[in-house]
C-alpha cells in the first residue's frame, strides 16, 4: 500500500499573542515558510528588546525549505528574518516595497547572499509541489499579500494582514475577484487575521483620514506637526496631499520615518508633489501657517521625536503655542500611559492636540467582524484556523466561523507549534513541535531566560544589596570587612544608621558561624543572607536581593614582600 | 485700612494626574481640608507601592487646620489619611461608611484617638466661619459626597467624584435640588470631576449592570464567577439579587472583597436575602447552576484571586468548561495586558468569559460630557476649577466650561500646588506652595527618590556586574580577585567564557593603574568601570551597572596570628 500524503499547518508565532508571526506549510518533505516576524518584548520581559520565534523546527529542516512567502513589510512579519537567514538558505518571495525593507534590514545585519524574488499581485509561482498565488489586500502598509497555496491535497487561503477598504488611497482593493475564485472552486483551510475581532461593524477607510487631514490642514493657524507610523506609507501619502492642497511644505523628521518615506520614495510608492518636501531648517524659517512636519512618536516611545519634542528636549523643535500636533494612530495599549503623558505634555505648552479616540485621524489596518464574515463567505473553506491574535480572539474567530456554518470539527484554534494535519481521510491536530519565544537583549539571542528574568524583576523592585568579607585562608579570620553597597534599595545618605546596624549583624553572624565551626563559605553565605533578609524586611518591608561575596586571602600573598 | 479678606483654593493632588486627591480650602486663617487620597504608582516608579501627595503645606499650618472633609471611600480619597494623620490632629466629618472604611484603614496602621464625625446627606455643618454643606451625589461606591463650602466671599462647590444615576440601586439620587438651589442663591467657584470629560453623552445607570447580571445569571448553565470592585458596594448588592432572583447561592473569595462586604453589611449598606450568602467550601459542593462565585481581581493584579483561579493556581477553586467568568470592571490603561492576559487563560480553561467593552456588564461611576455641562449649568458658577483629571482632561472640561459661558479669565487649569485666590476685586492664581508626591515604598516613606529609581531602572534593564578586588593595604598588590558576580545581566552558566575574559581585562587594568601609580581607589575603580564597561558593551550591546569593590587588607591581621 503507497504511502499516504499528508498536507501539514504548523504556525510557530502570532497565535496566542500579537506578533511574531510564522507558519510552516509542509506537504511530505517539502516547506514553504509564511512570515518570519518579531514581537515586542510584554512588561514583565525586563530589558529585552525584541522576541522572536522559537523557529529550530525550520533550521531543523532546512534542506526541506522551498521558500519564504511575505506577505508584507511589518515587523511582526519581517523582523525576525535577521535572524532566521543566518542559520537557513532559502529565497524570499515578496512585493517591491516589502523586499526593499527586508533588504535593508539584511543590509543593516551584514547578512549577504539572499536571494530575494519580486512579485505582484496577482502572479503565480511553483515551488516544488506547491503552486503559490499572491493575492492584493488592503493594509496599512502598501503592496500587502494574502496567499493561496495549491497542493495535491486541497488549496490553503492565508489572508495575512488585512482589511477591505473599498476606497483605498491607491486604488488597488483587495482582489475579491480572486478570494470569491477560490471560494467557489473549493479551499481546505482558510487562515485569517483575528486582530479586530473583536470589533462590530466595519473598519473605516484609510481614505477619511485624508479628509480629516484635509480639514485640519485648513483649519490650522500655525503649525500642524504630525506623528504618525513610519511604515504606513499611504498615511504619509495623504498628508503630503493635505499640505500640497492647502499650501503647506512639508519636512521629514526622526530617521525611521526618513528610511522609510526614502525607500517607498525610490521605489515609486510615494507621488511626492514638487516642491512639497523641504528640510527642517527651511521649514522652521517659514511662517507657521506654512509648514507641516511629519514624524514618528505616535506610540509614545521615549526616544521618540514628538516625546522629545514635548518633553522640550529635542535639539531643533520646540512646540509653540498655536502648534497643532496631529496624533495619527491609536497606541497599542502597553503604551496607552506614555502617549497620554505626551499629549499633557503638548497642552501644558500650549499645542492644540488632535488624537484618537473620535477625532478621526487614524484608521486600523485590520479587518473588523462584518470584513471577516465575508472573507469566510467568499472563501468558503472546509476547514478553518484563526491565526494573528490573542487566544481569546482566536476563540471568538472561530466562534464567528461556526456562525457562519464551518462545521464545528473543522474549525481549529490551535498553538503555536500544533501541527495541524490534512489527509484525504481528514483533518486534525497531529501532535506539536518545538515553538516558543526567544528573547533578545542587546547582541544575545535567548541567552536570557527565566532566571535573569526573575533576578531583574526582583532588581527593579527593591534593589540589591552586596556584602564583601575577605577571609584568610588560614585562619578563615575576617581581615577585611564586612562591606554593604547597595543599588536601588535605598537612599544611602539617609539610610547610615541602619547599613551600619546592618554590617554589625553580618560581624556577628559570620563570628558566630565561624565559632560554630561552620567555615563552608556556601553555607556561610546562606546563614548572612537569611538572617540579613529578615532583619532588613523587619526594617524596611524590601527585599532587596542579599548578595554576600566572600573572597579568601592567602597569608602568602602578604608573606611573600 | 482694614487688611482685605482673602479665600484661597489651593490643590494640592489630583491636578495633572488621576489619584491623589488632595485641596486646601483657606479663609484667612482658618483652613479646610478636602480628601486626602493616594495613587497607584506609574510605570517608571519600580518598587514603588503607593504615592502620597507632599501635604507638608498642611503640616506647616496644622494649627490653622479646621477638618478634613472626606468625599467618599475609594483609596484615591481616603488612602493618604494613615499618613497623614500621623501628622497633625483635625475631626475628619464623613458618611457613616466612608467613616467605616476610613477607621479600618486607621486601625490598621494604629492610629488611636482621630476623632471622626459622621455626617448625612443634606447635612450642614459650622467650622470657624466656614459652614459647610453635604450633598448627596451618584459614583461607584454608596454615599458620596458633594460640598457647598460657604464663607464670607462667597460658596465654593466641590462635585466630589459623582455621575448623575437617574435609576441609582437604592433610589437615592444626586441632589439636584440642592445644586440648582445653590447655583440660584450665586456660586463663587465650582470645582468639578474631570475623570470622563472625553467621553460623549451621558454615563450609564449601575441599574443597567442589574439587567445584565440578571440575563447572565439566567442563561448561564454552569458556576458563575462574578469579579469587580471590592469597593463597589451597589455591584455586589445587584450579584445578590440576581443570585437570589435565579436561584443561586453566593460565596465571597478574596480577602478586599470580603472586608469591604463586611463593613458594608454591618453599617447596613448592603442587603443580603436571607440564605443567600454561604461559604465557599459549601458552594464548591453544590451543583453549579446553584452557584455564585463573587471576587476581585477584576485589575489583573497578580495576586488577585481571579487571576490565580487563571493561572490554576488558587488553593480551593479552579475554573472547569462551563464555568461563566464575568468580569464587571473596566481594566485602567497600566493593566490592560495584564487582564487580557487572565481573560485569555480564563478561555483556555474552558470557561465563556463575558467582558467589556460591549458587553454591558460594567458602568463607570463618573459623569461623561452631557453630565459636566448640566454641573456647570445647575450650579452657574462665576469660577471654574476643572479637578480630578490628567492635564489634557483639564484643558478640556475648562473648554467644556467656556463653551457653556463661564469668562475664560474665571477657568482655572491649575496645577497641584497652585494658590487661587479670591478677594473682593477679583480671582487670579496668587503663587505656589510646595506640593509634590512622596513614594512609599514598604515602610519608607520618602525615601526612595530619583537616585534610587534611576538604579533601579538601570537595573531592571541590563542587570549588575560586580567588581570585587581584595589589595594589600601596605604593598598595594592583588591579594584577592579579582572575583565577578553578576545578577540579571546574562545567563552565567553560559557566559563563562565572557566573564572570564573580563577577569582578564579587569587585571590588566588594575595592574596598570598600580603600575602608573595610580591607588586611589576613587580613580582605580572608575578606571575599570569605564574599561569594563565599554569591553562588555561592545561584547552584548548591554550596559549593566558595574560596580568595582575594593578592599584593603592589613599585613598586620595577617601577622598576628
Amino acid at each position: 500500500m503507497p504511502k499516504e500524503h499528508k498536507l501539514q499547518i504548523i504556525p510557530l508565532g502570532g497565535l496566542g499573542e500579537i506578533g511574531k508571526n510564522m507558519t510552516v506549510i509542509r506537504y511530505d518533505n517539502q516547506i514553504l515558510l509564511i512570515d518570519a516576524g518579531l514581537a515586542f518584548p510584554e512588561d514583565d520581559m525586563l530589558g529585552i528588546d525584541i522576541v522572536i520565534p522559537d523557529y529550530s523546527y525550520v533550521v531543523d529542516n532546512k534542506d526541506l525549505l522551498l521558500g519564504i512567502l511575505v506577505t508584507h513589510g511589518h515587523e511582526d512579519h519581517i523582523g525576525a528574518l535577521p535572524y532566521l537567514m543566518k542559520d537557513i538558505d532559502a529565497p524570499i518571495f515578496s512585493t517591491k516595497l516589502t523586499l526593499g525593507l527586508v533588504n535593508t534590514k539584511l543590509k543593516e545585519n551584514n547578512i549577504q547572499n539572499v536571494q530575494t524574488n519580486a512579485v505582484k499581485p496577482g502572479d503565480s509561482i511553483k515551488l516544488g509541489m506547491f503552486k503559490v498565488d499572491f493575492i492584493r489586500v488592503s493594509h496599512s502598509i502598501p503592496d500587502s499579500l494574502g496567499l493561496a497555496i495549491h497542493t495535491p491535497l486541497g488549496t490553503i487561503v492565508h489572508t495575512g494582514d488585512f482589511k477591505l477598504d473599498h476606497t483605498p488611497v491607491t486604488n488597488e482593493i483587495l482582489d475579491i475577484y480572486k478570494f470569491a475564485d477560490l471560494g467557489d472552486k473549493g479551499v481546505l483551510c482558510l487562515m485569517s487575521d483575528s486582530t479586530n475581532i473583536e470589533r462590530p461593524g466595519f473598519t473605516m477607510s484609510e481614505r477619511r483620514v485624508g479628509q480629516m487631514f484635509d480639514e485640519v490642514f485648513r483649519d490650522a493657524k500655525g503649525r500642524i506637526i504630525l506623528a504618525s507610523f513610519a511604515s504606513n506609507v499611504h498615511r504619509v501619502q495623504q498628508v503630503l496631499t493635505a499640505a500640497f492642497n492647502n499650501d503647506r511644505k512639508v519636512a521629514i523628521v526622526g530617521r525611521s520615518m526618513l528610511n522609510y518615506a526614502t525607500i517607498a520614495a525610490e521605489l515609486d510608492y510615494l507621488d511626492i508633489p514638487e516642491g512639497t518636501l523641504i528640510d527642517i531648517d527651511e521649514a522652521l524659517k517659514l511662517p507657521g501657517n506654512q509648514v507641516c512636519i511629519i514624524t514618528t512618536g505616535s506610540q509614545g516611545e521615549p526616544m521618540s521625536v514628538l516625546t522629545r519634542m514635548a518633553m522640550n528636549d529635542h535639539k531643533k523643535m520646540d512646540i509653540q503655542p498655536g502648534d497643532t500636533v496631529v496624533i495619527s494612530a491609536s497606541p497599542i495599549p502597553v503604551n496607552e500611559k506614555s502617549v497620554a503623558r505626551t499629549i499633557d505634555n503638548l497642552f501644558k505648552l500650549g499645542a492644540t492636540v488632535i488624537y484618537e479616540p473620535g477625532s478621526g485621524v487614524h484608521v486600523s489596518g485590520h479587518a473588523s467582524q462584518e470584513e471577516l464574515k465575508l472573507m469566510i463567505n467568499m472563501v468558503k473553506p472546509r476547514c478553518f484556523i484563526p491565526v494573528h491574535g490573542e487566544y481569546r480572539m482566536l476563540i471568538k474567530h472561530g466562534q464567528l466561523a461556526e456562525q457562519l456554518g464551518i462545521v464545528k470539527e473543522n474549525i481549529f484554534v490551535a498553538d503555536n507549534g500544533s501541527v495541524i494535519e490534512f489527509k484525504k481521510s481528514g483533518a486534525c491536530i497531529a501532535g506539536k513541535v518545538t515553538s516558543g519565544r526567544i528573547l533578545v537583549d542587546g547582541l544575545g539571542v535567548g541567552d536570557v531566560g527565566n532566571i535573569v528574568l526573575r533576578d531583574r524583576k526582583q532588581l527593579s523592585q527593591d534593589g540589591i544589596l552586596i556584602v564583601v568579607i575577605a577571609l584568610s585562608k588560614n585562619s578563615g579570620e575576617i581581615v577585611a570587612g564586612p562591606d554593604i553597597v547597595t543599588r536601588g534599595f535605598v537612599y544611602v545618605r539617609e539610610s547610615e544608621k541602619m547599613l551600619d546596624e546592618a554590617k554589625v549583624k553580618i560581624q556577628e553572624i559570620t563570628e558566630r558561624c565561624l565559632n560554630n565551626g561552620i567555615t563552608e563559605w556556601a553555607l556561610l553565605k546562606s546563614n548572612i543572607r537569611d538572617a540579613l533578609g529578615k532583619h532588613l524586611y523587619d526594617k524596611t518591608k524590601r527585599r532587596p536581593i542579599i548578595l554576600p561575596i566572600i573572597q579568601g586571602v592567602n597569608k602568602d600573598n602578604y608573606l611573600s614582600y
